[in-house]
């Protein structure tokens, strides 16, 4: 076990390291400047409302965690309820210090947005890849230092799934807390303040327009951070102990071999933000090259790695400084993971199956990035639907969102193949196929540290733009603002791709360490029990987007109402004599997402132990195949939908079809206010429920039996 | 063998009685009068436009038929080609009768409503009758003669999944041609007429008008019996195939049990459609009810079951009569399959299967009328967010839709476990429990010839109602025939709740029969190909209904261009002097539907075969499960989705929230607009895909091999 215990030893090193970055990144995106007294005001607001939102909203998941916590030390042991309360705050911990970063990066993203694109980007992205280290690191710190504890003994890994368990359901409730509160802020606002009063989005007059920007952060930032979290914290769990249940002789190296991903995965994370907020230098070549020493030609090529953006940089130019990034970490992560493999001696293949999991999640990123741009096919489609009013609109939407379902289950499902087929040919067995299958998993999220900045970067651009509207700075901030935000919007969709194609192999190998702790010998998908468990875990995700969504639209109508009533009492509002009452707003969106997010969070964790001991472990399988098959589908169907009837209402605001304002543009934004829901809060919410459904049923696995039906 | 052989002709015989009743009831629907000339003329316009599409798909589909007939035969054996293309004739033929009489009923049944509702009533169910009573008939015949044909040699069932199989691909093609038909025609008309001209729905000067009647017929005409059609011969092959490979001691009753149960399953369906269309008596006691003779009294007790409707009957009188006679049928049937049980020297749990069986069917058509019916919370809920516009209107009808899921997939669940567990005590096996499955659907199924009825009567009334309008008939026959028409769309959830519930129940056993029949020992639900053939198969439905949908939206912007076209062109249209074009409106209708039902067909067919070669016959096993789940899911979201955004509408126009006219309304009719792609093509479609997909595998089974990956 001392190479397992080398290769923790290895990760949690990385970990720290990936802390010191944190922490010193932090404090470089603190030191900008914040622009002038309005902008801080503004800026003060927001960050008071997500403070209370995260607050509030931690206080409710902390009784959640304790009732949790007590369950399981009750009915299982108290080790895997403290790696459960580990599990939340590590998660919790990074959700805060990511969110704490941007409501504080945007207004210095503003302020710097005043002084150049590329000076904007650097603070942005910069506080993304704090949000995207943290998430790294913190996870792998936890899980290292648990199992460290836990002595080492591949036995006890059982009880590090608890950390597994805590980080999924802060993800869940942070998911679908802060999914209703941003669409609920964000449609109340819009329909009162655009439809009703003709104010444009982001105006100071507007109740409920710091709580929409408050809703940007605490939905996007918070919520993707504790959604990745958990894929990335389940992926490695799932294939240390599934490498665990491989077999004595070679378990070392296979428990050893995901954190080692992981810890080579840092560093290349690191490599691929420095790409992108590195000081650019100017790289002459003072000594020729032949003469430079191997430092001086290392340095030299890393300079000249970082990304040059000038000020007429189009949005393609910025694209590809965020994609040379991210790809160099993956070729820098491939290189070092092959040099792992080989070093681990494990078989060669395993290096395939790393090479499958990142291909995957960057090719589901591509097909989602083609379902939702504009400059394609389907979006235009959806956008010339809207000539012949909403209803098309809507229909258009919803066929092209059912239609981009296709790629990505192509996609996994030939990741699924290959992995399980490259595993088998390694080892032999179908065992060391779906350890495979877990090791692709932790491949397709070993350069989540950049990924994530990527994604966690565009909330930060979108406040900034916010800000820049708010307190009235030059129109040729507000333009290099929008540019970073329309940057954003692309790269949401890399993060979206990587969160689902992501849950979906975490959740099979999470259902694979399942079926093995649970000691199921026939999973026959004809036995009696399996098809009624995969018909209820199919119809799961449809309660948990229908209950999802009714909350949306109940917290949005009582921010309406309160938004209405704001307009007719305070006097001067109108007219900007008046001073809104943000604070009300944000209450309300808080109380009615806290409110909201209890049933279903509550209903993800409590199914799967009904189900398991009313009909037994091998319906609770079927449950999580149906969850997981029929999630994945609607999952994505609603984020491209949502994207793509999003873009469409934008190509429409570039002047097509009759532009702003037009009949077709009124139909583009019923699409979009529709598909608010679907990608913010109710589709990015599967990806959670699946995994967390698959990790409650793998904790609890020894507590199953055959069910109250005797065959 | 002997006695599965009688009880397959008692089930001949039976089928024979039932095209007695169908040629008697036709003539006697025809009998009735044509009212006057003007309704003469528009009913002979449908008659055409429907006989004209019908022969034309029919032309189609043939050229499908011959070169799969041609494909099995060169790879499996020409009985089974034969039994394909009889199954095909059969469902065919059933879907031109019923069609045949529905389009000459429509105008009959305007007739005698001018002389009472009760009249009215009878003409319509009366043709209904003839549809359900074909449908069931036409199989039984079917199946039968090819049983008795190839000896009754259990060993030789296999051929008769052709059979099976030739209904599914009529069945598939008539959803699907049928559906886009009528929302083409339906969504056209209304764009134009409605929303641009403002003109009333069925105005005769609308070119669309016809092809919008036409549409009623081929699609839930039509469509409707052809996908329950299929659902009936498949349960009773399935349980028929399963029963045989139970073991040969008591093979021949469990071979036999389906046909008896369908035998007297006509029986009851005919005591059902009796309560309705019997002729009103005066029951007075003539002689004291202790004197009467046997026959007396069973006349007597006949007598006082026919429906007595007055002139004054509520909607809830309407709804009584009808449920009394699918109901009456239940009892019915319950006590005759209670002595054939018995008889039969099966278990007693196979009665109380199929009592699980009725019982969940008719508690699925509860759940589907709860949750659209606009006297119920889910649609008022619609209702009501149509004050705040046309984007929460489809918000929350998606979620109420979602929501409406949890129900049948617990009653399906429910069932399936019940059925199982009862087989299972009953012989001692799981393949026991997987017959008893299938015999739950049969028992589901036993009453169709009423319960189609009840559903085949509704675009009867709807089209009668058109031709009241177009031929400016009285008010108050107007009044009779739009009591009869919203009789229809409530009685339509109840044919629905059996089409999807049945469809679950078919597709279960029709896997089970197709596990057997490839010989697959190991269906692990982790097995390497599994899980991708399962994402594979959930993604079929949405492929599936993107492909629909989209095809919906062309077809009905053809319609859109000719109709606007016709406005232009043509002189003194819109004040009544000019004359429509109605043929083009029909050909240009029939052209895109033909056209557009190719892919999606094919696709059903095509996927199965190509995974069940390439990944092999496990993989094809998942693939079933993940279309059966998914499409499930679906099919019941889409379906009550947009029944209940129909009934929104139609709520509000009984002058809600400012009826017709106001903000809500015109936000209620882009729910209703969305809401029919989704109900009457894309979501009924699917309860079909998984039915044929199921089919095609069964029939192929023997084929497949392990796949192209070696494991």
């Amino acid at each position: 076990m001392l190479q397992a215990t080398a290769s923790v030893i290895i990760a949690l090193l990385m970990g720290i390291v990936g802390v010191g970055f944190v922490l010193w990144q932090t404090q470089r995106v603190l030191s900008h400047d914040q622009g002038n007294a309005v902008m801080r005001k503004i800026a003060t607001a927001i960050q008071d409302g997500a403070g209370a939102f995260l607050s509030r909203e931690y206080r409710v998941i902390a009784i959640f965690v304790v009732i949790v916590a007590t369950v399981i030390t009750l009915f299982l042991q108290w080790q895997t309820a403290l790696c459960f309360v580990v599990g939340a705050i590590a998660s919790a911990g990074a959700g805060y210090l990511g969110m704490y970063v941007a409501v504080r990066a945007n207004v210095r993203t503003a302020a710097a947005a005043s002084r150049g694109l590329h000076e904007g980007l650097r603070v942005a992205f910069g506080s993304g890849a704090i949000m995207g280290m943290a998430v790294v690191s913190f996870s792998l710190i936890g899980m290292t230092v648990l199992y460290l504890i836990f002595t080492g003994n591949p036995a006890q890994l059982t009880y590090i799934t608890g950390f597994g368990f805590g980080a999924s359901s802060i993800a869940l409730f942070a998911r679908v807390g802060g999914g209703i509160y941003t669409k609920a802020a964000d449609v109340g606002a819009d329909l009162v303040g655009k439809v009703e009063k003709g104010i444009p989005e982001d105006d100071p007059r507007n109740p409920a327009v710091i709580a929409d920007n408050v809703g940007d952060n605490v939905g996007d930032v918070a919520g993707m951070g504790a959604d990745l979290f958990e894929s990335y914290s389940g992926s490695i769990i799932a294939a240390a102990t599934l490498g665990a249940a491989l077999g004595s002789d070679s378990a070392a190296a296979f428990i050893g071999l995901p954190f080692l991903v992981a810890a080579v995965g840092v560093m290349s994370s690191l490599f691929g933000i420095y790409m992108v907020i590195g000081e650019e230098q100017n790289v002459s070549l003072a000594v020729a090259y032949e003469d430079m020493s191997v430092t001086g030609r290392v340095t030299h090529f890393l300079r000249k790695q970082v990304a040059r953006i000038n000020e007429n940089a189009s949005l393609e130019d910025l694209l590809t400084a965020l994609r040379r990034s991210v790809w160099g970490a993956s070729v820098v992560v491939l290189a070092l993971t092959l040099l792992t493999v080989l070093i681990s001696g494990v078989s060669f293949n395993y290096w395939l199956v790393i090479l499958v999991g990142l291909v995957a999640g960057n090719a589901i990123a591509y097909a989602t990035e083609y379902f939702t741009s504009y400059t394609e096919k389907p979006t235009q489609a959806i956008a010339n639907a809207t000539q012949t009013g909403a209803a098309t609109t809507i229909i258009q939407g919803l066929a092209a969102g059912m239609m981009s379902t296709v790629l990505p289950v192509l996609i996994v499902a030939v990741a699924i193949l290959l992995s399980i087929w490259l595993g088998y040919k390694a080892d032999g067995t179908i065992a060391s196929g779906l350890y495979a299958v877990a090791v692709a998993g932790v491949g397709m999220l070993s350069t989540l540290g950049v990924t994530l900045a990527t994604d966690a970067y565009g909330p930060v651009a979108d406040n900034a733009g916010g800000i820049a509207e708010m307190s009235h700075l030059p129109d040729e901030v507000r333009q290099r603002t929008d540019a970073l935000d329309s940057l954003g919007n692309t790269t949401a969709a890399t993060g979206k791709g990587f969160a689902i194609g992501s849950a979906i192999l975490t959740a099979l190998a999470l259902l694979a360490a399942y079926v093995t702790a649970a000691k199921i010998d026939n999973l026959n998908i004809l036995g009696p029990t399996m098809l009624p468990g995969i018909l209820i875990g199919a119809m799961m995700p449809y309660l948990f987007s229908a209950l999802t969504m009714m909350a949306v639209g109940k917290a949005a109508h009582e921010i309406v109402l309160e938004v209405r009533r704001q307009f007719n009492v305070i006097p001067g509002l109108m007219d900007g004599t008046g001073e809104p009452d943000y604070k009300t707003c944000i209450a309300i969106s808080t109380e009615s997402a806290l409110r909201e997010m209890i049933l279903p969070g509550s209903l993800a964790v409590v199914v799967p132990l009904v189900v398991g001991f009313i009909l037994g472990k091998e319906a609770l399988a079927g449950l999580l195949v149906g969850t997981m098959s029929s999630g994945f589908l609607l999952a994505v169907m609603m984020a491209n939908a949502g994207g793509a009837w999003d873009n469409a209402k934008k190509w429409i605001e570039t002047g097509q079809y009759g532009g702003k304002g037009s009949d077709a543009h009124k139909a583009a934004v019923v699409g979009d206010t529709v598909g608010d829901p679907f990608k913010d809060t109710s589709g990015p919410s599967l990806n959670i429920l699946i995994k967390l459904m698959s990790i409650v049923s793998l904790v609890f696995a020894t507590s199953f039996g055959s069910g109250w039906l005797s065959f």
